[in-house]
């Protein structure tokens, strides 16, 4: 149930979307004990393909959706291992070989042995972002050696957006595959959206504490203190964050080393920081304090998301001495997180042309003992506003094959405004695609099922399936409605591309059909019957243009 | 002059988009008694900044537009050398030492030596197609040492659009940076819509000749003829086309090598010579008659493009036997078409795992000795319609950092229907964002300078600027007013993402100067000043928040 405190009835009665994705409906498998969701395209052909789901309730028709009392508490049921050396955290739980039911439930959903989460856990290199009181999200991993995941940013600011558009984004963004959500409001009652956004989350939510912090002292940043900044993170703990972005690498003697960038500093955390360091002449209280920090998180099991607040804002500042020398500092502490027993993830770039990409994974690894790498894009190039969820897509898909473990996703609108709920959209999609780019590259057991399924469906016109089987069916078949609106255009043995008599596709079926009625399925068997059958290929009257009904 | 047989008063009267792009203006730079166009955008700081210009006469607010008369006919007026052993080719000046004018234009736009240009045309490794009868085109270069290209296919099918809308998507799409055209126009008047597009457009066109033959035979491959074929390619290579689609690689013996794929045969050339293959148990009339088609390609220096008919069309077939087989092929063609003085480029795939596409270059530059990549993507997964401009600029800025010289563009209809004239616009503009984050990744001598030209407006607040240098002003600056519809937004120091009072652009500026003033640009220098200065700093009133106007 919402805290009564931060009730606004204007977000109660606000509506967000519920109700499957066309072509698919939601479908639980039980494992183990356990009830785990999966999105169930059923097929025309009488198969049916089943979809990792990140949508929660809301796809679910027989569900009821209220968003004042917030989603079942999912976890609450679930049986909670003692904590280990003081830690009650997945990753102390994983270093004692406990599986836990969380364990089991991301198993079930990555189609991989559930050893595989608790040794990858147990050694760091994978996070479960799950706060003990947010038991409404379900349970999801982030490490290299599982799928790709996406992240979206929402969060209003001074200039626009409402609470209730935000809880809508947030429902919105998971119902196209947004794994986990960033909240990063920085305008007014950021408590009162994040509750409403936590209690009515399906799946994990990231915030940077400092952001909020800033508001408390009027936007002051030399204003900040290491108490304002502890006991925002103690508040945002308590309602349940799961991870959180912790600018703690941002040293006072690194801020001269962006003195000469094209770009500078264009982390807002960055930069908040940079001006209390200067202004203070002190270093970061974020770093100071690190290990107090270490010890409120814990205590929730929330992980780290350490920022990259000197992270390049333009090609021209890829790779230099700033950002590296902040990594080298985000190594230090994440072996100190980790000490702790707390999970630490590690963010990264942000604008590196494609050569200079795979350099940003090598050196992650080897300074944070291959802690989760979480990217922003990177942008392979500065030119494309408007673009940037594709020129970031570029950047994504290369640095995730090399081993990022999440994508925090950019719209179209990246760099000039505010992203609406089509941006958010856009923006999801072209991550699933980066991400799922990726999965394939690294040969993740399950990633080419989905292509081979959808490509058999395109190959044997079942227009129907390929839009059901695709990262969006309505625009699919929006798009296809564009030139041929009528129904029997989507079982016609042909497309608006070539038109009835001249497709492909149907010459290709009747190229196989006629090869394999004759046994001619390799070089040799051709050579040696060819002759023959072609005389007769004709006679059947040489069936590459079917009349098409 | 267009032919009066094929004029259709209809496009006389019809109008295409004229006018400069925003923030820019046509202008011309004299270089050794050539004329060059550049794209020149006037910034706010009083610098300017040129871009490579594709767009032809058609952005020039001087210019006279008349479809009817066609452009300008530029290189009517250049001197052509005599031919070399029989070849007035680029490909024969180059190896005979001769820099021809085209070179000498080519150079200019690059701005590289035009010795590069004649040694890369001389060895194969680029191509310049421009057909003597095509004099209206503005030379350009394909090949891997010079800015990687974009190709935009337009054409109208049975099903659906007019010649007036084919000439438009042409104006069109080289206005956006299609460097050159494809014409693939399948269904009725095609002589007619390609004279119209040719005789007015200032960038190579290219065509696949087998789909204009079988219309010739009422759409039925099995009734077709090398004499059919070879008046078809006389016939375009009078009207002045300047590059043409062979799909020479078909043989008889790789087509059962497709009967087992998920996606068979996704190339219409492709599957057409496969029928004609299997139905008459003959090798492909394109490659028993290949020397001949040489002979005439050689009279005009129309330039070889040797389609890959069995190119994988779903992630499942890449880089299998029938695609490495047909590849072979084209290897041996590329060597004849040579001995013939005939320039030659290789079409490429197509759909292609990430870890999958560096083999397609690499092998593609063995066998056929470094003859230009053409390829179309590749797509890096089929679950994407309705957003294959992005799968594929993904794998297409892959392919071209590997070396791929041209791209061709896919548009967010692929798999769909036919693209519009927004899909058109949306697909140019992704492909030149994947060509141009190739150029960074190979550090083309002068890619990067746009991106910093840009990101220090951006960093400054120059937003009209930003929108100028950007590949879409005007889509820029739609969404920037979307949040910030007033012009003193657009000197704004700060944008909708923060708002005022929170803007990391802001922050860093003044470190940057805070910094600048003091000497504190390095590590050194802040270890040594900085107790000092920080209290300055904050006796100056902390400025990381000036109010802002």
């Amino acid at each position: 149930m919402l805290d009564k405190n931060v009730r606004d009835t204007s977000v109660s009665e606000s509506t967000v979307t519920t109700g499957p994705i066309e072509g698919s409906h939601k479908h639980y498998v039980d494992i183990d004990g356990l009830t785990v969701p999966v999105r169930r395209v059923e097929l025309t052909n009488g198969d049916h393909f089943d979809l990792y789901d990140t949508s929660g309730p809301y796809t679910d028709s027989t569900a009821t959706i209220d968003l004042d009392a917030g989603l079942p508490k999912l976890r609450d049921q679930w049986t909670k291992p003692d904590p280990v050396d003081g830690a009650a955290t997945q990753l102390a739980w994983a270093r004692a070989g406990i599986i836990t039911a969380e364990m089991r439930y991301i198993a079930a959903r990555e189609g991989l042995p559930v050893e595989l989460v608790r040794d990858e856990v147990a050694a760091g290199r994978a996070v479960i972002p799950a706060n003990h009181r947010h038991p409404e999200a379900e349970p999801m991993i982030i490490g290299k050696r599982f799928l790709v995941k996406v992240n979206a940013n929402i969060g209003n600011s001074a200039v626009t957006s409402s609470i209730a558009e935000e809880v809508e984004k947030m429902v919105w963004a998971s119902r196209w595959g947004a794994d986990t959500i960033m909240d990063l409001s920085t305008g007014k009652n950021i408590h009162e959206t994040r509750e409403w956004i936590m209690r009515n989350s399906p799946v994990p939510i990231g915030t940077v504490p400092i952001y909020q912090a800033l508001e408390k002292v009027n936007g002051d940043p030399t204003a900040l203190t290491w108490e304002i900044y502890r006991d925002t993170v103690i508040e945002q703990c308590e309602q349940g964050v799961d991870y959180m972005t912790v600018h703690a690498g941002v040293l006072l003697r690194y801020v001269p080393l962006t003195a000469k960038r094209v770009t500078g500093i264009v982390s807002r955390g960055g930069s908040i920081m940079a001006a209390w360091c200067l202004a203070h002449h002190r270093e970061s209280f974020l770093y100071t304090h690190f290990e107090e920090i270490c010890q409120i998180l814990r205590r929730y099991d929330v992980t780290f998301s350490l920022g990259d607040g000197l992270r390049p804002g333009s090609i021209a500042d890829a790779n230099d001495a700033a950002q590296f020398a902040e990594l080298r500092t985000l190594g230090e502490l994440t072996k100190i997180a980790k000490s702790y027993g707390v999970q630490v993830m590690i963010e990264g770039p942000g604008h590196v042309p494609m050569h200079k990409i795979v350099e940003n994974v090598r050196l992650e690894e080897e300074l944070c003992e291959e802690a989760p790498f979480y990217t922003l894009g990177p942008l392979a190039t500065d030119i494309a506003p408007a673009y940037d969820h594709i020129t970031s897509a570029i950047g994504a898909a290369i640095i995730a094959q090399a081993g990022t473990a999440m994508l925090c996703y950019v719209t179209p609108k990246e760099h000039l405004g505010l992203p609406n709920r089509d941006d958010v959209k856009v923006g999801v999609i072209t991550y699933k695609i980066a991400a799922h780019a990726a999965d394939l590259a690294k040969q993740h057991p399950h990633a080419q099922e989905r292509d081979d399924e959808l490509s058999k469906a395109r190959f044997e016109f079942r227009w129907h399936d390929q839009f059901a089987l695709s990262l969006d069916p309505d625009t699919a078949r929006s798009y296809h409605d564009e030139t041929l609106p009528a129904e029997p255009a989507k079982s016609a043995h042909f497309c608006s591309m070539c038109g009835p008599k001249f497709c492909s596709m149907r010459i290709s079926a009747d190229v196989r059909e006629y090869a394999e009625r004759n046994g001619l399925t390799d070089v040799d068997a051709i050579e040696a019957g060819m002759a023959a059958k072609s005389e007769e290929f004709v006679e059947a009257g040489s069936k590459v243009y079917l009349p098409v009904v």
